[in-house]
């Protein structure tokens, strides 16, 4: 009995180890294939030429456009737009921030903030208020009315993880606004939210409240952020001069863009693979967040390209509006989960195009175990854990769904670029750009073969 | 008893796990002050500022007086220059490549390879014959006679790993020019062995046999390699006009530089951390490998900073000579092994200064069981394994040693800068070089705590 139950075991161990081999063949076809053509950093290079998509302009519908034909011309199944309403936010032609200090005038280099108002068309002018945090400005409150609020605080460079460096620098940009306004503060500048020393001021969304005055915000470079703060040490009433034109517009219609691949046995099992097509007007949002839906592409073309008849449904997304709404994740979750939609899994690449780390899952413990089992396949594209862990805000609004999972590749880069003038294609590297399309396509291959 | 056993496990495992926190604690530390201080880094970009080092050259003892002034700054014990006598290329202020064919008359990006010969003062004007092999150029030896012979079979891109790339291309560049004169081929050039889709020449070093003529040996940028590759299709008849005046000069006197702190408890067993201090003559040898020298120098850095006071003597080796000949690494092995001088462990860091991914040990296998029992602490600065594998060619050499370490980060970008004019400072990252150093740093700390 027991060498029966030893050779059960040895017999299906060798069975497993048969199937591993042939995904592991395949894994590296894929990842060959990918290095090889890089058609996906190719794409890439034509979406950066159409310039940034801010959700609402123009520009984002001629992308759309381009991405549109490109799909269709890829022979996938299905090609559909998606109708969404979204919010028209406008930078506007005009962004200033002028320090003056006895006879010292300097332009400071500065970015409004996404959802800003504008100022006043002459401007702005006031003394300046340098705090390091929320409690700092609750501290010196007498001091602020009628000041701009600086906060100053920097993205700590200590920490190994940049996204947590982000994490705790952040709440500067989103509510710096709102608690200048609670004091009387007449706008509120902050340190761009970068790993990066050089000037180029990033943005990212602010978020304003009903019960409190709306001031404008903005980010300063840097470099620019440590000048104000040592000019302040030595004249405490320099002035600052802020002009912005920025507006918002009524909302507007607009589409998230799916393609997909029909599944040849279960074709209603969905597995989504996706990113956000919108971007900050800034840089063309390369890393953030181009290449994340041109390398969820790329998936389905690989498929294309290698013969590989997916079991499942391939279905990829282009999601709009994920930067300053999220109103593309929220409409896709309730027309899909509304009629019934399936989604066995969703990937979303969402942290830049560098090279692959890894996959976190939300899921439950023996779906997380069914993909970790999968890692001597998936480190055929430099893939090294598969954990626990949030997967990605676009994705986090699908209901009727059994894993949502994030692509993690090295965040090391990642924050020099981030919504700023600095996430252009230059800064994609090909191979890391190429060895993340590798990895969620081989992942999406494992789902679509064994299911989960 | 069996309580008492379960007990003492328990009491055991809970001290263990006490000593982790503490060592997690420390690894945090080290992390934080590399990341926040930046003098690895720092210290890179003055290196770089004296230019490249060849072995033999000028630069070379330039900055090795450079980094001995460093070294002595920073309060280490000792600092000391091991002579060793070394070779002494140089490459000359001429480098031609002249395509001829027909009308047209085209100058190729060209570089000659490290250790060849010059050719006549007039030039090498021959025919050309590619080959993608020498397999194949064994099939085509009767056309190779009198012929400049073309290696031009590219970096594998299609490879996850791009040291196996390079490891299956870079035959042309050490044995072409052996190969070629087997045949009658008046000088051999390869087509760069890189991973980036430019025309920067990479040199490196080529090989002579004393029992087949020595004739030139140069490398091609890849972008001109293709142009050539597409003109002989065109024009099998073209000319190629070859003009280096490269020379060997007699062996010449030089140095490796060693710093050191001694150890509290065992000042007789060293841990060695180091790289190789020459660099190619092309670029200024930032990542390959005046990175890894820096980081093993901010290790000796780091501890004076953080007061970590060694249980074991730490010795930071600068070796010369590791392109061209590895005389440094043989004779810092044959003198101080044959004092007795016992390493229990060196650390090599010479695959560039990119993000952290693991270590490779060279020991027997409960050492490395006992170095991967610590990766819950090296994860603190992005180690992701520690495991099996070749080290390093400059501590190769060492044979009164417990493990011989390499350092390993992500390699996607290596080849793209690796002995090319691309190799300079800018092409470093600050976080990445300094994430490599604190990993090191960590590895070194917990070895001088623990012994192996």
């Amino acid at each position: 009995m027991r060498f029966l139950y030893l050779g059960l075991i040895l017999l299906s161990s060798m069975l497993f180890a048969q199937d591993y081999s042939d995904y592991i063949k395949t894994a590296e076809e894929i990842t060959r294939k990918a290095l090889n053509d890089q058609s996906g950093y190719r794409m890439l290079e034509e979406l950066c030429s159409i310039g940034p998509r801010l959700t609402g302009s123009e520009n984002y519908n001629r992308a759309l456009l381009w991405a549109k034909a490109r799909m269709e011309n890829m022979g996938l199944d299905s090609v559909w737009l998606q109708p969404v309403m979204v919010p028209h936010w406008e930078r506007g032609n005009i962004e200033e921030a002028v320090l003056t200090s006895g006879s010292i005038v300097k332009n400071l280099s500065v970015t409004a903030l996404g959802g800003s108002i504008a100022t006043p068309p002459e401007g702005i002018s006031a003394e300046v208020l340098e705090v390091k945090s929320f409690e700092e400005l609750e501290l010196l409150k007498e001091k602020a009315r009628g000041k701009i609020i600086f906060f100053s605080r920097p993205l700590e460079q200590g920490l190994l993880n940049t996204f947590a460096g982000y994490g705790g620098a952040v709440d500067q940009r989103s509510s710096g606004a709102m608690n200048a306004a609670r004091y009387g503060g007449v706008a509120a500048i902050i340190r761009s939210v970068t790993t990066k020393y050089d000037n180029v001021p990033h943005t990212g969304s602010m978020n304003y409240s009903d019960t409190l005055p709306k001031i404008p915000g903005a980010a300063l470079g840097y470099i620019d952020a440590d000048y104000l703060s040592k000019m302040l040490k030595i004249d405490p009433q320099l002035k600052l001069t802020l002009k912005f034109n920025c507006r918002k517009l009524p909302d507007i219609k607009s589409y998230n863009l799916i393609g997909e691949i029909k599944g040849s046995q279960y074709p209603d099992e969905i597995i989504l693979t996706g990113g956000h097509f919108d971007s900050w007007d800034v840089g063309c949002g390369a890393h953030d967040d181009g290449a994340g839906c041109l390398q969820s592409l790329e998936v389905l073309e690989l498929f294309k390209k290698l013969n590989l008849n997916p079991k499942r449904t391939i279905r990829c997304v282009f999601f709009i509006n994920e930067e300053n709404g999220l109103k593309g994740a929220l409409e896709y979750a309730r027309y899909y989960d509304s009629i019934g939609t399936y989604h066995i899994a969703a990937i979303e690449s969402d942290r830049g195009a560098f090279t692959p780390e890894g996959f976190d899952v939300e899921s439950d413990s023996l779906t997380i175990k069914k993909i970790s089992d999968w890692l001597p396949v998936l480190n055929r594209t430099g893939i090294e854990y598969v954990k626990n862990g949030g997967s990605g805000v676009d994705i986090s609004k699908i209901q009727n769904i059994k894993a949502r999972i994030g692509y993690v590749p090295d965040d090391q880069r990642y924050m020099d670029v981030h919504h700023s003038a600095n996430d252009t294609f230059e800064s994609v590297h090909p191979r890391e750009f190429e060895l993340g399309a590798a990895a969620i396509t081989v992942l999406v291959y494992l789902l679509s073969e064994e299911g989960i």
